[in-house]
């Protein structure tokens, strides 16, 4: 059954889009409000620090960090902070029972730094005291002896932009003997030859920046003592799985001694993964070598100094296209600067190498893509995954290429965009079953957005106020591909009385994935959402989910949902056949109505089809497991199938930019997307809104910035500006449905695209406005100032 | 799959049991330390009272018990109490939000009484305050206005023993028209041509007496308020499902919204059944009502007083058989006090009428038992079931026949016992399949106690201490029965680092069961047991599993987790083969070690299997569920097959009795069962242990008295005389190994068997050894004084 070429539950999936086709829907998308809608609104949701007032006696676990920003460590006295009233215990590196690492995908990071430091946030020792204050009165008794190293806070120290090569300096991964972290290929097609042919050619340097997840919740763990050596860890993370086996890990104990639940989350943005494992391993140490609870919550000022960032980027892009506008060529040289540690550094330049030429057809391509070490803070995972970072250079190239060959934006898009029967840049054909609907999405935002009109009528505006309208179209690849092994699994209990209990290691961090996996059971099963409660995560309870990352939660975890759905309602249709006496295909169930189609005065109601289940012995629990198929990657090519599917999205951005500040205003974003079957639909209305305003902080004002010393200068929220309800646009949701055949019902993903090309149509309507190219975001009131005062404008 | 004949499951277990014949165990029957057994013994298992180390803010509530055993309530003022400084709630019947009932079987028992009181343990309020004293001294502030009724105390008021016909008496269920619970009948043969052809009749009234379980922790329950109105309550229950239908029902919400986690528990013994409802119902209450966590406790005298007791039966008794021996017909009226309260009361009289003629072939039988109401305290579950009240009165009405007869005891019960082939009272054949191993335990336990030569010998004595040898053999039904659905379920799931996460509904209050699940898992997947993590039972996790009672945990949970465990091991064989190449039939598996068994140089390691399983898109998790084929029961004639199977067991012990006091000191205890395949061997010799020495206390000290209005005598551990290790005697285990081909590798159960014969076993050696029959337990030195004071002895 598992071991064949595929698997009975791709082919349930496909089995399920097949038998809705057409059908109208009950629950999905429609309005249904979630079920802690309320609960959130009104401040009653417990996220992790609220467990506090259950917990008696616990005790802190302060962080002392690092002086510098690159030093050898040459000592370290905790004598003294020990005997400090109030004071439990200072744990350094020694006192680290398992394994001294929290790396995320490679093991280059230590939970307490021994050797050496490599970032302002590099922990050297926990205190563990009574209380909050005490810690930190008690940090300065601590004394380490430090020998400070050159500090690296630009990639292009590291490599030259235009060879790639790595330039001599004092390297920051001494261990490993280069800093460069990984080298990532697309070669594709005859490069010579199309350069040769091309009629036009374009190229720029893009650069965007260092980014904050800025989540409202900072990271928080508290870590509970068990039996065995165990802990359970009440954790504010998207990766429960992961963050089990960081602190077994640390703890030097088996999987199963560790528990992690995962309470109400405020936030995670990709922020929520590789922090979330430190934390909890900090609070972890802290209760088992305290034999108490134990709490660990970062300040915001830890928080954003101590998390990873959105990698910055610096690419050099050359397109060559005929007169046409046939796209012939993309090359580029990207370097991705991953900061201090890997993280999932491993993992962003390369979903940055597949998306780097957008979603285009692409005769010849030559990508190379490399992340390197240094000593900012260090860089992992964030919406979009590299692929923001690519589609502003390549979004911005086709503008560019655009006005090179005189024609409008749109019209050299849709010249090149990627439809059914077209094959991407890695050689993946795209089929009606991976649901391709970037032309509509792109037809559709242009239309809503009275393109044409307006592009050429704001070219005309003059005095200080300017209007401009810029557009950016994207791909984006579904959940992990070859990242990692692509599975999901949620467990349904029917419980006897009819009502009936979710739970899946996916996590709920305000995204809205885990109420679509309800909506997919509750249409499957035929009850309404609010028979459904939805459990805590936790790794004692729920199979290995996989992690709540690459916008997988509906498109994985509603595959796993279709499947413990349609057997369980398999099941069902059994028991009420054998109630009704009609063809188990015939029954109809709206709970609490059950009928036989062909004759509906043949009924009984939902709770007696479950209580004779029950007396008929036929279990109503089930898990749902789900595998993607493969995805494929040849290194050196990058040829091959990389993901399973891709969502698709058309964005149209509407600005004002005062000509004399600086300062824009977005005033309208259409956001088309093709994230096939809506599932849930007020979750995708919302995260169309909220994707889009934390990518207007990202084209507009967000930069998080290292001094010389590695030292961040704007570590809080006074000074490191994320928007305000007062910069949120009018933001118009436009929805287009190619269905995905091997996804939950035909859904896609979601969680990312809704940033991913939001920042670009925006720079793209300042460009527009402001009459000039612009190369690096974000476009602060500053940056424009200067590139018009630059270009003679003001 | 589910909807056939014989399900799926039932044929796995018997194939599994086919496959393991004749095997070498690795881990099962074997000593293998339990996993909680030096958490245990340090003390540092967490029982429910020990998470008030953890919880904050905590309330108690506090239960305001009746005046009187039976009274109309005419008013109740609370008003005075509520105002009372720290009392934050007084909580009576009319704020329940939900069903005011916790009636286990039946609905015929409030929470907390509105209209009237039936026994001296009936709740009137709950206050709920900031700590135990202020409620305690709120009491006297609340203000109840009875109606005293007549106190009915003697069951025999109710019902007329010879007749079973009611008598005219005050009604304690008047709702009910009758204080008569239930009426079992077994009807078979020709009675009156059986005592016809009879050559001997002995005949006897029988009596047992309340029996209280005395387990180490009292009733204990915190519940911590949660959304959507919803509970978590820790709870020290046996059935979490059973205490989480009841809170939802008085709480008036979904079964979804409650959770039921159910940490340490110390001992049940069937008592941890139906009191548990009430006492989480309580807590959850007050939880709700107030918003914080709450704790409701018994002391030692409310857990006397306020929970079920074994049933006392009052039993007329006729035997009538050949010169030979034969056993003809067995005639019995069988009374049984069920207190109050119904409780298990519809069914422990189930059981003892399908018991009432022992482990015997019988041509003929009549039996006819009632349950009926009274105002003592309520009877329910204990160990045993009604069963070793019924046993009490066979065994004797057997040795008083053998006396007649001129026979041992042990070549009469030879003459009639059931084995292979044979019927039962009730019709049902027993084969090969279910393992009758009664008369192999019977000649080993008479053969170990060299039976014969003491039989004989210890009859000569004289002087002040007599010995006496005496034998009691039983049968006892696995199971439920027709009481119930008889299923259960088991989660297993593995881990990525090869450890692996057990959780079951069952629960752990000190039998070990779940333990043997373990070691049933571990020898299907052959991984050794310290592989295991054993969770919590937790509702919200885990499948129903049905309740843990009627020595079910292993036949049922076993059977369960024979379902999981194979399953993941057909998997697992199949990517091992994958890996190794060989057969998956061939594929064995001695973690770490995996190999081929026809070429042991192909291995890899357990680990590598599970990680491959993870990268082929193989879950390894799964539900087991098992449903034993139904029972059968005509409830007229008594004729069916109303068990699965049964466990046999021959009991033999050896007393020493003071002829001056009545004091009768137990020497030597041979317990011979046959449990079918022994699965926790160190488990299994410490219930026999364990079971003989509170059977010990049922024979010769333990008795709940009640006064003449209601009220009991002895309300604590200090007037409440149990066994103390002091009172142990020397216990010799011996197993007999028939097994049970659809039990889980040939298990039975023997939770409550080990408990079944030993108090009789006792009573008939005082018999011997005092010269005297004997007609009541317990045997008490004032009793057995009484007893040879009236028979001229002293």
């Amino acid at each position: 059954m598992y071991m064949s070429s595929v698997p009975e539950y791709i082919k349930i999936v496909e089995e399920v889009f097949d038998k809705f086709k057409g059908r109208e829907f009950l629950y999905i998308g429609k309005d249904v409000r979630r079920w802690d809608a309320v609960e959130k609104i009104k401040g009653k949701s417990l996220y992790t620090a609220d467990f506090l007032k259950f917990y008696k006696n616990a005790v802190f676990v302060h962080s002392v960090r690092t002086k510098y920003a690159h030093a050898l460590i040459k000592s370290i006295d905790v004598s003294e902070a020990s005997k400090y009233p109030g004071v439990l215990k200072v744990i350094t590196a020694k006192d680290i029972p398992g394994i001294n690492d929290v790396g995320y995908v490679i093991p280059d990071q230590p939970l307490i730094a021994d050797r050496k430091v490599r970032y302002i946030g590099d922990i050297v020792a926990l205190i563990v005291a009574e209380d909050q204050m005490i810690a930190r009165e008690a940090e300065s008794l601590i004394h380490v002896e430090y020998e400070p190293l050159e500090v690296i806070t630009d990639p292009l120290q590291v490599v030259d932009l235009m060879t790639l090569k790595e330039k001599p300096h004092t390297l920051i991964h001494d261990e490993r003997g280069s800093d460069v972290l990984v080298h990532y290929k697309v070669r594709r097609g005859d490069m010579e030859k199309a350069l040769r042919e091309a009629d036009v050619k374009v190229e720029g340097v893009y650069k965007t920046p260092f980014q904050e997840h800025a989540y409202l919740e900072p990271e928080a763990a508290i870590a509970i003592p068990e039996a065995e050596g165990g802990v359970t860890v009440i954790s504010s993370t998207q990766c429960p799985f992961d963050v089990r086996k960081a602190v077994a890990k640390v703890l030097g104990v088996p999987l199963n001694r560790v528990r992690i639940v995962v309470p109400a989350v405020g936030g995670g943005f990709g922020g929520k993964e590789d922090v979330a494992n430190e934390v909890a391993a900090k609070a972890a140490l802290a209760a088992v070598l305290t034999g108490r609870p134990a709490v660990s919550i970062h300040t915001r000022e830890e928080s954003i100094i101590g998390h990873s960032k959105r990698h910055p980027m610096i690419a050099w892009y050359r397109h060559a296209a005929k007169k046409d506008g046939t796209l012939l060529a993309v090359e580029a040289n990207i370097v991705m600067d991953t900061g201090s540690y890997a993280s999932l550094g491993p993992f962003v330049p390369w979903r940055a190498t597949v998306h780097a030429t957008g979603p285009y057809k692409v005769g010849a391509a030559r990508i190379d893509t490399k992340a390197v070490y240094t000593n900012n803070v260090y860089a992992g995972a964030f919406r979009g995954f590299g692929n923001p970072q690519v589609i502003f250079a390549v979004e911005r190239q086709m503008d560019l290429l655009a006005e090179e060959l005189g024609m409008d934006p749109v019209e050299l898009r849709l010249k090149n965009i990627l439809r059914v029967g077209d094959e991407t840049v890695h050689g993946q054909k795209l089929t009606e079953e991976h649901g391709v609907g970037l032309e509509e999405a792109l037809l559709k935002a242009v239309e809503a957005s009275n393109w044409s009109s307006k592009r050429m009528e704001y070219r005309k505006a003059v005095g200080p106020l300017r209007k401009g309208i810029g557009v950016a179209i994207f791909y984006h690849g579904n959940s992990i591909g070859v990242e990692g092994a692509d599975y999901s699994s949620v467990t349904l209990i029917i419980n006897r009385d009819g009502s009936i209990s979710f739970r899946t290691g996916l996590t709920e961090f305000g995204q809205g994935s885990t109420w679509g996996l309800v909506l997919i059971a509750a249409e499957i099963l035929g009850v309404p959402p609010s028979y459904f409660k939805v459990e805590n995560p936790d790794t004692s309870a729920t199979p290995d989910a996989g992690p709540t990352v690459a916008s997988r939660a509906t498109v994985m975890g509603g595959a796993a949902t279709v499947i413990a759905a349609h057997k369980l309602r398999k099941r069902l249709n059994e028991v009420a056949s054998h109630i009704l006496g009609c063809d188990p295909e015939d029954i109809v169930i709206k709970a609490p109505e059950v009928y036989c189609g062909s004759d509906p005065n043949r009924r009984t109601v939902w709770q007696d089809v479950v209580e004779q289940s029950f007396w008929l012995g036929i279990p109503l629990q089930e898990f749902g497991y789900y595998r993607a198929p493969r995805a494929v990657w040849d290194e050196e090519t990058g040829q091959g199938a990389p993901y399973i599917t891709y969502t698709f999205g058309a964005i149209v951005a509407e600005v004002t930019v005062d000509m004399e500040t600086g300062l824009t205003k977005v005033d309208r974003i259409y956001t088309a997307y093709d994230i096939g079957r809506v599932i849930n639909k007020v979750g995708a209305e919302l995260n169309a809104e909220g994707g889009a305003i934390q990518a207007l902080g990202y084209g507009l004002m967000e930069e998080l910035i290292h001094d010389k010393d590695g030292r961040v200068m704007n570590p809080n929220l006074s000074t490191y500006y994320v928007p305000t309800i007062k910069d949120a646009p009018e933001i118009i949701p436009i929805w287009v449905e190619a269905h995905y055949r091997k996804g939950p019902l035909g859904a896609k993903g979601f969680g990312e695209p809704s940033f991913n090309a939001v920042a670009t149509a925006i720079a793209n309507a300042v460009s527009h406005a402001i009459g000039l190219p612009v190369y690096e975001l974000p476009l602060t009131p500053e940056r424009i100032y200067m590139m018009l005062k630059k270009a003679g404008k003001i």
